[in-house]
């Protein structure tokens, strides 16, 4: 078994003393590695990626129960959990261009010749999820990408979408915040389509001859306002269970009011050919091959109809539990979604069956002989696609258990060939970085640790001394130094764990090489795309199911918990340093925008032939007080430091019952991250260091009270949450301090 | 009058006593302005636009025998110098792509309905200056720019070019370094197309419903290597008079020998679209509206002929001088092109009608009794599109009276509607700044100078706390200080007499609003597309003579020299530090690289499906000597300072003959700059302080022996460059002891 030290924070000389709980049961991984079966994973990925699989098909239920069949022949205590959600299909979706260039969207994606599953007839209109229906007819504006940056371009042009249809593409932002700001704006319609710049032809040659999105490709996809909160609309922070109180659809906070839907390059070409008015400005120039106009000439009008079934749909998450031996009420979830939007090869089904080569694995050593300590249970869940429904209605519906027992959740999802990326909470990066070098690489021979570091010291000889590339370079450099871990936003089913329970998480999948991309949420991610162009054999399916099933093990069996409190201590530090920049970074911005209106600057540089208004006025940045917060950051260095060095040095002699106890802390120091109240305006949200931007909708935001507070110049708020959340760090490290107590009593 | 003193470098005391030096007659200046009339060089540029006016046609030598009689008529003292060059015309161009998807390229650009110029049959055909001549037939090959970064890149996806015609797109480098690259790869042929993307219907809707180029215009061009030496390819450094002796074509270093061609993307895309092989990189990707693919296949071929007539041409310049009154040998030179490749309306004829405007005014207020106390001398430059060559003759052929009187050089070429922006020799910046703030923008109601300050304040405003804009903000906001001029590389006239000569020399433009890309050296660049979309009326035409015009009047005036050395001293001594960043930026790439290297990286992070070798291994990079440099700089700060001070304290009183002494001390100075053996392999430039970059072509690269020794590995040169820069830069500061010396005494 390979070395499994690293020095980080010159903490060496501890380390080489906890390095024994970290690592895992050589033997049993090599005899787990030998169990695993690329090419019996890629056969279930072709059988369960047949026909359609999105919520209520046949399909997709009859891969639940095929996954619970398995999981129970495999000697796992499995059963179906059935949650009741609210989930609209499509009854009618329309939209015809009118007057003399009209056009009614086909908006259907054609089959492709020699790949048999492309002629179903199974599958559902391409629609979006949880857009807001009607029957609206007005001009059509092109709004780039939908995003905030974008309705301010548009503003100091002197547009309006007041009363219009918006076209967007995708790109920039998660999909859902198009719509929202659309109607925001006024907008009574939202079309998003797929401009080849992002992943059509301008990307690679489109499908079937390449991996990109072929002229008729659409992208599917929910507008849940997730940010808010995922999940059942109508059940926010309770399971929707068959007799859970249900709030009107009217009251659901989540549901957009005005109809969207989305469009191929192949129809929306038309649509944009047809606009005049003014010129798109540099940044909203997609490759369609034309002058971009904005459309504010009215001259494309259009008549969109979006008509949906409103009904609760049943949603089946399939659970399977492997009891532990000593410490049964310990648990380790483990999750892939299985639902797509069409067949949903690489999305979700090439991590999925990833967990199921696992779970045949444990069974097969449990079979053996092998009793894993702590509890391991699997979950295969359901509508993730329309909005975490699966994992947010478990999550919510088990909410006490969970943060009574569950020690983390480690998920994945779509896979493929490529670096290995992990991304969760900070006090289990060193853990995943230990687990990275006892991965081996399906490409090459080495580990999959030493690939990453590989394509970091590359980036690194490619940028010289540029700050953070040389870091990292440098980083990777030195295998005795841990390589960093990302934050979670959302985007996948860790969120309710992490964000809204406030488990420690980890979401663990390959990317980089495989190309996806083209057939995004579309009829052709199926298992022929992804066997020639994404991960052919399933290769990197068998190194995520190495790799996720590697971190199971050796959870399940460790003495102490796998976590290191200064790698979390050091990173919150840095966050902490960022969001002052951003601090002074808004201040300077405003500062020089006060200073250039005084000047009458914007009147002056104005050009007449291109009339371009002033901005939105910033409001002056006050100093925010991050005094609370740097107080708590230090605590929590000394805390994490103290804690670290304990574990090192105590540790591995400590009784069994104060073993337990530290297992209990981690667990709660992790959930004491937890905001009560909630972040602002979504109190789901409580986790104070890591959630989704309000207007990312995926990506992070860390420190999100206080960061979003500053960009979105609400300084009351920064004031406050900066207080709420150097609580909640302080909570975190008190929990440390005890288990130190523990450790030197 | 404006209060025309700044603050820089806290040197505010000194300079409100050395404001007389710069300040101009305000009477004098009122008086000028009012003779300057826009709708009369409007008039003007719709005669001299009317026919195509490359060198050698005759509506071109018309030009120059109107503005020969002009001038006369104006009270100037004029004639015609002509020379002969070497400028090859085409006999015979030609494509075809063959093979099934075959077709020859029209290669020539059609009429525009209503813009009757266009219907011109007088033109050459589109051609490129200069190339091989040829008759090849081999695949055609993608490379990109086909600047050295997409040769690497190539060479990493085992694309080899030798023996292949390469096909390039305009934009990221002078064009005269695509088909010079391309034959040191190796190929036989090089096409440049102008995609879509730079300048097409990317940008906007293409000519005439837009700005923008359309799909059958084509950009010509020069592609003399004139990096090496511009001018008559066949008398370097001497002037290129009737008798001169001449190389034989074979011995000139600056032409190429492969035949090229330009082209449309109306002919270029069908090339493109016949190219198998890899999908071109993420930066090889134009706007065409489909796949870009490398054509390592070998599917395209073509047969490429160039055949062209290489006799020599005769070059018109006029010249006309209006003799000074106190000083008639110390000389202000000022000159405009006037040659273009078709009817060249924006380039360079916007620029020559200013220029016109200022000698007919000039002429006015002599004939009013205005007595210029220095000679003026106006320069209608041919032959600049080819290669500078009319300028870079007369600068050659003159070169010891132009050493011995010329006090600066003043260059305008293409103008349009925007903001001021002056680029050159930086003991002159804060004069340009003097300049600025006297000057009426025509769109606004204000100075030329606020107006340039508000697009400053608007960047910094959008930028936040990123340095370069917040640093540049503060500057636009407080009037008190200057804006930074920029270094001049090539590509107008000054080059000859700024890095050859070594005279003090500045560019002055109007640009950013007017949009003359589009018809860049194409039939569209005439009369009806600059007057509707680059500068209607010439209304910044008109600001451009009273911009230039002022500067003429100041100097010809000026009690003392009009410099500020302390500017000079402290751009320098950035450029330093620019560059022993650049070196260590360097070496953290080469250690990278080594590092990565040595870990084996690249072939561990190397993808099967998309191969990419290992990148040409970087020389490690040894420490320069520096020290010489660092001395110098610090010897010019304090001598420059010095000068600043004294000039302001005592200049005024100064006795006549010791005010005399200084313009020649300053004349003297800016010479002391030149390196007697001229820069590494391109002896013909001499300056050490600025030159284009042997790689960039137009793009200027500052203290060039030492930077693009250091960019190039060339480290030896680098060492010897700053002892010779060094040397360069103490003789420059010893002229500026000498004149402390003088006022001191």
């Amino acid at each position: 078994m390979k070395k499994t030290y690293r020095l980080i924070n010159g903490m060496i000389a501890s380390l080489l003393l906890a390095t024994s709980a970290f690592a895992g049961d050589a033997a049993l991984e090599k005899k787990f590695d030998g169990l695993i079966d690329p090419a019996e994973m890629n056969g279930w990925l072709e059988t369960m990626a047949a026909e359609p699989n999105h919520v209520g098909a046949p399909h997709n239920k009859a891969n639940a129960e095929m996954t619970l069949k398995q999981f129970q022949d495999w000697g796992w205590d499995a059963r179906i959990e059935t949650f009741r959600a609210l989930y609209p299909t499509p009854i009618k979706v329309s939209f015809d261009l009118l007057g003399d260039n009209g056009f009614s969207a086909t908006l259907t994606e054609s089959p492709i010749e020699g790949d048999a599953p492309t002629f179903t007839d199974k599958a559902l209109p391409a629609y979006l999820g949880y857009q807001g229906d009607g029957d609206v007819t007005a001009p059509v504006v092109y709004v780039n990408y939908g995003m905030p940056d974008d309705y301010e371009t548009l503003k100091r042009m002197g547009v309006d979408v007041k009363g219009k249809i918006v076209i967007a593409r995708y790109g920039a932002g998660w999909r859902g915040l198009k719509p929202k700001l659309a109607q925001e704006h006024g907008a009574v319609g939202c079309i998003i389509y797929s401009d080849p710049h992002e992943d059509g032809y301008a990307v690679d040659d489109f499908y079937p001859k390449g991996a990109s999105r072929p002229p008729q490709g659409v992208q599917r996809g929910s507008v849940m306002d997730m940010p808010t909160y995922p999940g059942d609309p109508l059940t926010p922070g309770r399971g929707a269970t068959e007799k859970a109180k249900r709030l009107s659809r009217k009251d659901a906070k989540t549901l957009l009011k005005i109809p969207a839907i989305p469009m191929s390059y192949g129809d929306a070409r038309k649509i944009l050919a047809a606009m005049g008015g003014q010129v798109a400005p540099e940044g909203f120039r997609g490759s369609l091959g034309e002058t971009y106009h904005i459309g504010d000439d009215g001259a494309a009008k259009a008549h969109l109809v979006v008509q949906s079934d409103w009904s609760l749909k049943p949603v089946y998450n399939v659970v399977a539990t492997m009891r532990g031996a000593e410490f049964p009420d310990e648990w380790i979830l483990r999750g892939n979604h299985r639902d797509g939007w069409v067949m949903g090869a690489s999305d979700p089904l090439s991590g999925h069956i990833a967990m199921m080569g696992e779970a045949k694995a444990i069974g097969a050593l449990v079979r053996d002989g092998w009793k894993p300590k702590r509890t391991i249970v699997y979950l295969s869940w359901d509508a993730e696609e329309p909005g975490l429904i699966g994992s947010t209605e478990y999550a919510e519906t088990h909410e006490d258990e969970l943060v009574a027992k569950a020690l983390l959740y480690i998920n994945s999802d779509g896979n493929g060939r490529g670096f290995l990326n992990v991304a969760g909470s900070h006090s289990l990066q060193h853990f995943a970085n230990e687990i990275a070098v006892d991965v081996d690489d399906p490409q090459t021979d080495g580990s999959v640790d030493q690939r990453a570091r590989a394509q970091l010291m590359i980036a690194a000889a490619a940028k010289g001394a540029d700050g953070d590339a040389k870091k990292l370079g440098a980083l990777a450099a030195n295998p005795s130094s841990d390589l960093p871990i990302d934050a979670l936003g959302s985007g996948s089913d860790y969120t309710a764990f992490l964000q809204h329970l406030g488990m420690a998480a980890l979401h663990v999948g390959y990317y980089g090489e495989g190309d996806d991309n083209g057939v995004y949420h579309s009829l052709y991610d199926d298992f022929a795309h992804h066997n020639k162009f994404v991960d052919p054999g399933s290769a990197y399916g068998g190194a995520l199911a190495r790799t996720i099933g590697r971190m199971v093990l050796r959870i399940a069996d460790a003495e102490l918990p796998p976590v290191r409190y200064g790698d979390f201590a050091s990173t919150v530090s840095d966050y902490l340093d960022e969001v002052k920049a951003l601090a002074d970074d808004r201040r300077a911005r405003a500062d020089a925008q006060a200073a250039a209106n005084e000047a009458g600057a914007f009147a002056r540089a104005h050009d007449p032939k291109k009339p371009y208004g002033a901005p939105t006025v910033l409001k002056p940045v006050p100093h925010v007080n991050f005094a609370p917060l740097e107080d708590a950051v230090d605590h929590l260095k000394k805390s994490a430091a103290a804690y670290d060095a304990a574990l090192a040095e105590k540790g591995p002699a400590l009784a069994a019952d104060k073993k337990r106890r530290l297992f209990a802390l981690a667990r709660e120091a992790e959930q004491a991250l937890k905001i009560r109240e909630g972040l602002p305006g979504r109190p789901w949200f409580r986790n104070s260091i890591y959630a989704p931007g309000t207007l990312t909708g995926y990506g992070v935001k860390t420190l999100p009270g206080v960061r979003e507070a500053i960009e979105q110049e609400r300084f009351a708020d920064a004031d406050k949450y900066s207080a709420l959340t150097a609580a909640a760090i302080n909570s975190y490290a008190a929990k440390l301090d005890s288990a130190v107590k523990l450790m030197n009593d």
